[in-house]
């Protein structure tokens, strides 16, 4: 069972944002198939297979949801053989999408964790937690918002075999800190370039070349890469760090849309401070 | 190497649309992970690997390409040992980011396979042969379409150790023969629900529950399902033939947008009667 949890092990970099003390923004990627492929032998078969089929003995259920207006990536992992469950950055609007999937996956649906106080869609934690009674939400301790559970660099996130690393990824303040081919940006508030260059090449450029990695958002369609793709091909992150300060103080982006919302509702869970529309739905949930 | 090849069989159902003889309209989902359980500790077990890392002794490449306009999805299968690809349903407007990641992938670009003559967007199919010139175009024989390679039910689509195989599922007009929880039109042109209902019942939901099926398009977010799912959730395709072709009869929806530009330039594999813009980049990319 020891190398099953090794094997299963899915690191996401969870993070803190709008943190008084830090330099502000961390964030965001998931790197799941953790899989040690010295030990791939000793492995019960069945925990490699098909991840998104319930009903195998045991193994990772994984399942990718998208937000096409914010282009903000869901993520719903769980373990097959217990059916304990958590879900990564949901968004509001989507709650209902994703509590049905929950449902007719057969699921346990133990956390909903946010990777940061989002500045760019309002979580569906709050709305989760009325349509999935007795799940717990997640945050980093250093965000300073509110959830149930704070967790802190080093924590480990558990749903039955399936793991979750919390690593901080501070330095930006939207979009993720590593993109797919980019980043997030540094350019207001806490955020700050050379923090994110050395965030993500410390905590997630130094993983296996072979590691996924799944966004937190694309803006392009794409759904996945790696961390050998992101070292060779990322056009800003295989700059110096010289370079890649340079560029980021300078590309003159506007104001990001939904911040002024986003930002007051996300530090309690979604819950409050919302849009009149999501406030009545909120409402007819609970 | 022949259990390889059983267990990595990634199984696409391609489609013949607006054949004269026939009714119509084949069509489209993705089975990938055709893992048999009861071979898989024979294996060599980089073959089971990460899908999605280039570099492992051997194995399937998979990734899922989204389209925001027309929520078409685009696939790229590779075999990692041989770096042979394919490129499924890609569109037009994308196709130079496809090229981009084959080239970032080093990818070897054998065929690009249209499951048919789409309705809702332009193939990428000309565009991806001026850009990566030696690809082979790939669409049914009883589509009335042109490409380089016809292909029939049956026939098996190889790139290195996986395999396509192709398999009929008329009935429908646009969107997909299975949609997730959905599935496409049959109320304009050739178009028969009876034909879908039959041939969704008979070449998608025999397949084993564990399959995973992954759509050709998406209007929710959703990336995948499983048989399992579709045949215990779908609220269309759960009915009795009757009540489906009730349903299917009665949807009263508008006239699809691109229909008129996208039919008669996916005949001829997107490289003629192109609205001015993309023959301009046609043009640009010869």
């Amino acid at each position: 069972m020891a190398t099953t949890v090794r094997l299963l092990r899915a690191v996401r970099r969870l993070g803190a944002c709008y943190q008084s003390a830090s330099p502000a923004a961390t964030r965001a990627i998931i790197t799941n198939r953790y899989y040690n492929l010295s030990h791939l032998r000793e492995l019960n078969t069945s925990t490699i297979m098909a991840s998104g089929f319930i009903g195998s003995n045991s193994g990772l259920l994984f399942r990718q949801l998208f937000d096409g207006d914010s282009c903000t990536y869901t993520y719903l992992l769980a373990d097959t053989a217990t059916k304990e469950a958590l879900l990564i950055d949901p968004v509001i609007e989507l709650a209902q999408r994703d509590a049905t999937l929950i449902k007719q996956l057969q699921l346990n649906l133990k956390y909903v964790v946010n990777t940061h106080v989002h500045a760019d869609h309002i979580t569906g934690s709050g709305m989760l937690k009325k349509l999935v009674p007795g799940c717990v939400s997640v945050l980093s301790e250093a965000s300073g918002g509110d959830a149930d559970l704070k967790v802190n660099p080093g924590d480990v996130i558990k749903v039955g075999a399936v793991q979750l690393e919390v690593r901080a990824t501070p330095g930006h303040t939207a979009g993720d800190a590593l993109l797919i081919g980019g980043c997030g940006r540094t350019d207001f508030q806490e955020g700050n370039p050379e923090t994110l260059y050395k965030a993500v090449h410390s905590q997630i450029l130094t993983l296996p070349d072979h590691y996924l990695l799944y966004p937190a958002h694309d803006y392009q369609g794409l759904t996945v890469t790696s961390v050998k793709e992101e070292k060779e091909y990322n056009p800003r992150l295989t700059k110096s760090l010289t370079e890649f300060v340079e560029i980021m103080n300078n590309l003159g982006l506007p104001y990001p849309d939904k911040i002024d919302v986003s930002l007051p509702a996300n530090k309690v869970c979604g819950l409050y401070n919302l849009p009149d529309d999501l406030a009545a739905e909120l409402q007819k949930a609970s």
